[in-house]
C-alpha cells in the first residue's frame, strides 16, 4: 500500500548538490586540521544515557534523544516509578565534547599527549525546529587536550585563519577570557555575579553605556561596583591598549592578572605568526561560561550577517567527570550549518562541484557499446568521469540528460565511427568537436580537461 | 562524581588509526563511484517508523532501534494498548536502501534519471553482537536507478573490479539471476519451492550431490522433478558452456529464458569491457531472493577467508512501497567492516595513513618559538603537515612525542640557530640532519619529502 514518504521534523536529505557543497566544507576544515597534525576520530552515535545525563544542564537532558532498549523493554517495568529510565539505557550524542571526554578518559592508555584530534560527526538534539535549526546536524570540533599552553590556543587561531582563507569568507576572531571575567566580578566586590555582569556588558552594542550600568545595578551590583567596571565597559584602542587598561583595573585580582597574562601571551603568539585575520579582544563573549576557564574564542563572518560561524574555549577539567582530572584542553567548533549559508550567501561555493561527470558517452545500441567500452575504461583509469547511457534511448532524452547533469562534454559514436575506429568528442559549451583514433586516449583526456 | 566510561555493546570507538585506514577504503570507494558518475547523497539517521516498517520482515521490525518521543512520551498513553507504538515514532535507519527508496519518491520531480547515486552512512541494528557484527556499522551503497539495461549490471562489476584493484585485493564475482531461479522451480513443476531449491544447491560443495537430491525430496520434490534439475546441480565449465545447458533445461520456461537473456547479455558486456577480475555464474547465490528481481551480486576475496564483502541485485519495485510503481533498479553495497578485516588480514593498507605530520618543530622556549611560527606557516601553506610541541618540556618528552605519532622529521632549533637565521632538519629514519636558511622554504620542503 502506497504511503507518502517523509522524513522526521527538523532532518534533512541532502541531494547530489548539497552533499558535493557540504563535503566541499567538511574537506576543506579536514585539510587544514591535518597540516597542523590534528587525527580524526570517531565515536559512535548511541552513548549510555549514564555517560551523557547531567552534562548539558536540565535543559539539555530534555533534548537528549533516548532509544528505547531492544526486545520487549515494557516487560518488567514497575508502572509506579517512573517509565523513561526503566526503558531507555541509550540516547544519541548530543554533542562532540562529551564523547571526546569520554573517549581520553576511556582510551587514556593508549593515546599520546598533547593530543590532538578532530571529529565531524552529526549530534541530535530534540529541539524546536526553526530555521536554521535542525534536530540532526553536523559538528566538526577540534581540540587539543593535555598541555596549558597557549601555543594550542593560537593553534587554533591559525586554524580558523586557513579555513576560512580557504573557503573564501573574511571573518573577525573574538577572544576573551574567563579567568578576567571573573577578575571583573572580584575587583567589584561581587565575585557570584560573573554571568550578570557578562550578560549586561554584552548588551552595550544595543542599548549603551547608562541602561548597562542600571542594568547591573537592578542585578543587585552597587553603584560604587558599577563605577570600578566602568573603564571596562568604555574599553577602547588596540588589544595592546586594552590589555593595559585591563591590567591598571585588576590589579587587586590574581585570577584576572592571571588571565590577562594568558591573553598577552596569546596576542604576542599570534603577533609572531604572521596571521591575516583580524583577531580581537571582547568581554562580552561569555559563551559556555558554566565550563570554559581559560580562553573563550567566537568567530564572525564580515560580509554575512548569522551568529557566531565558529566557536570554543578552553576546558580545564572536561575529563574529571568521568575519572581522569587535571586535563586541560581546548578547543573550537566549526558550525557546517551555518558556514554553509555564509558560503552559499557570498556564492563562494565553486562552480562544477557536483558536475563530476566529465562526459558522456551516448547509447547508439549494443554494437557500439562494445566498441566504446574499453575507451571508458581508459579514460575513468586516467582519472575522468564517464558516464555511459545505459539505454540506446532517442539523442534528444541522452543530451537532456547530459544538461540537466551539466556534463560538459558528450560523444556521439555511431556505427561508421565504430568501423572507421574513431571517437566523437564535443564540448558542449563551445561547440567544438574533434575526432580521435580509438586507441589516442591520450589526445582524448587533453581534450576533455582542455 | 567519577564514573567509569564505557560505550554501548556492539559499538566502536575509532582512535586516529583506525579512522584513518577506515576513511583510506571509503575514500577508494568513493572515488572510484566518481569516475563512473555516481552522485553521493545523504539521508537523516532518524527515519518515521512509518517508513521503516513492514519492509525488512518480521525479524527486521524486531531489530529496529526504536527513539522516544521528545517531550514526555508517556503523558497521554492509553496503558490498555501497547505502549511502544504510543511513545516512539522514530527509528534509526537499519540500512541504506529503503532511505533510498524513499528518498527518490520523495523527490522524484528534482532527479534526473537514470539517477546514480552513492551512499556511505551507519546503519542501526539491533542484533545480539558477535564477533564481526556490530549494532552500528557504516554501509556503501551504490544504486542506478530508472533503467533496466544490463549496461547498469555491467557497470557495477566494473565498479566491483576497479575498486578491489585499488585496494589491491584479488576478489571473485559472483552472479546469479532470480529469473533463472524461477524457471528452476517452474520446470521441474514446483514453482513455490524457489526458496527450498536454491538453499539445497546451495549445500552441494559441502554435503555433495546425493545429499542435496535427497534434501530435496525431503522438501517435497518429486524424484522426477529432482531429475530435470539434475544437469543444472552438476553444471560446469566456462560461463558459457553453464548457459548453454541451462538453456536446454529451461526451454519451457520464459521466466527462465529471459533470466538466461539477462546473463548473456551481461556476460557480453563483460568480455568488450576487458575486466580483470573472474566473474563466474554460480546459481547457489540466493541472497535478498524475498525483493531481487534480477541479477544477484556477491563478491569474495580469493586469499583471505571471509563471508561476502560485497553483493546486491536488481530490484523491479523497490520504490512501490511509497507510491512510485515501475522503477527499476540495480546496486550493490560494500561490506566496509569485512573489507576492513580482509586488508588488514593481508596487510594490504598503505604504510603512514595516519602520520601525517611530517615534522616535529620541537619547543625550546618562547622566543625560539616565535622564530619558528612563520616558517610553520610557510611550511603548511606548501601542504606539509607540521606540529609544534605546545609545551618548553624536556626534550626527552618531546621525541617520544615524535615517536609515538611516527612522525619523521624533527626539527630542534634552539637560541644560536635562531641567532644564525637558520633552521635545522633531521630525518629520524635515516640520521640525516641539514641546515637551512630561514627563508629556505623551498629547501625545506624539498628535503621534508625527500
Amino acid at each position: 500500500m502506497a504511503q507518502k514518504p517523509s522524513i522526521p521534523k527538523g532532518t534533512r536529505d541532502f541531494g547530489p548538490q548539497e552533499t558535493a557543497e557540504r563535503n566541499y566544507i567538511f574537506d576543506t576544515i579536514r585539510s587544514v586540521f591535518r597540516t597542523f597534525g590534528y587525527a580524526q576520530i570517531e565515536t559512535p552515535a548511541m552513548e549510555n544515557l549514564s555517560t551523557l545525563l547531567g552534562k548539558y544542564g536540565e535543559e539539555g537532558d530534555k533534548l537528549l534523544y533516548r532509544i528505547l532498549n531492544s526486545g520487549d523493554a515494557f516487560a518488567n517495568v514497575d508502572p509506579e516509578r517512573p517509565l523513561t529510565p526503566q526503558v531507555c539505557e541509550k540516547g544519541l550524542r548530543y554533542d562532540l565534547t562529551v564523547p571526546f571526554a569520554r573517549f581520553v578518559v576511556q582510551h587514556q592508555g593508549e593515546l599520546s599527549f598533547p593530543f590532538k584530534r578532530f571529529q565531524i560527526q552529526p549530534v541530535w538534539r530534540a529541539d524546536r525546529p526553526q530555521k536554521g535549526r535542525y534536530r540532526e546536524f553536523y559538528q566538526c570540533d577540534v581540540d587539543a587536550i593535555g598541555s596549558r599552553s597557549q601555543l594550542c590556543e593560537l593553534e587554533l587561531v591559525q586554524i580558523v585563519d586557513r579555513v576560512f582563507a580557504k573557503l573564501g569568507v573574511r571573518v573577525l576572531v573574538k577572544i576573551n577570557n574567563r579567568k578576567v571575567l571573573t577578575g571583573l566580578a572580584e575587583i567589584c566586590g561581587f565575585p557570584d555575579k560573573v554571568v550578570d555582569i557578562t550578560v549586561a556588558i554584552d548588551k552595550l552594542d544595543k542599548i549603551g553605556l547608562d541602561a548597562v550600568k542600571e542594568e547591573m545595578i537592578g542585578k543587585g551590583l552597587t553603584p560604587e561596583a558599577v563605577a570600578v567596571l566602568e573603564p571596562v565597559l568604555t574599553l577602547s584602542g588596540t588589544n595592546e591598549e586594552k590589555l593595559a587598561t585591563m591590567r591598571t583595573v585588576m590589579a587587586a585580582s590574581p585570577t584576572g592578572l592571571k588571565g590577562l597574562d594568558e591573553l598577552e601571551e596569546l596576542f604576542g603568539f599570534i603577533a609572531a605568526a604572521d596571521i591575516a585575520t583580524p583577531v580581537e579582544i571582547d568581554l562580552s563573549l561569555a559563551r559556555g561560561l558554566n565550563y570554559y576557564t581559560g580562553a573563550i574564542f567566537e568567530v564572525k563572518a564580515l560580509d554575512w550577517q548569522i551568529g557566531s560561524i565558529c566557536g570554543g574555549g578552553r576546558y580545564d577539567n572536561l575529563t574529571g567527570i568521568f575519572g581522569l582530572p587535571d586535563m586541560s584542553g581546548v578547543g573550537v567548533s566549526f558550525g557546517a550549518d551555518r558556514i554553509y549559508d555564509v558560503l552559499k550567501g557570498l556564492d563562494k561555493f565553486p562552480k562544477d562541484l557536483c558536475s563530476a561527470t566529465r562526459l558522456l558517452l551516448a547509447n547508439m545500441g549494443a554494437d557500439e557499446v562494445r566498441y566504446l567500452l574499453p575507451v571508458a575504461a581508459a579514460l575513468r583509469a586516467q582519472g575522468i568521469a564517464v558516464e555511459l547511457y545505459p539505454d540506446a534511448a532517442k539523442l534528444k532524452k541522452q543530451f537532456d540528460y547530459a544538461d540537466r547533469k551539466s556534463i560538459p562534454f558528450l560523444s556521439i559514436t555511431g556505427a561508421s565511427e565504430a568501423e572507421q575506429g574513431v571517437v566523437n568528442l564535443k564540448n558542449l559549451a563551445t561547440g567544438e568537436q574533434q575526432s580521435f583514433a580509438k586507441e589516442d586516449i591520450a589526445g582524448m583526456v587533453d581534450f576533455l580537461r582542455g
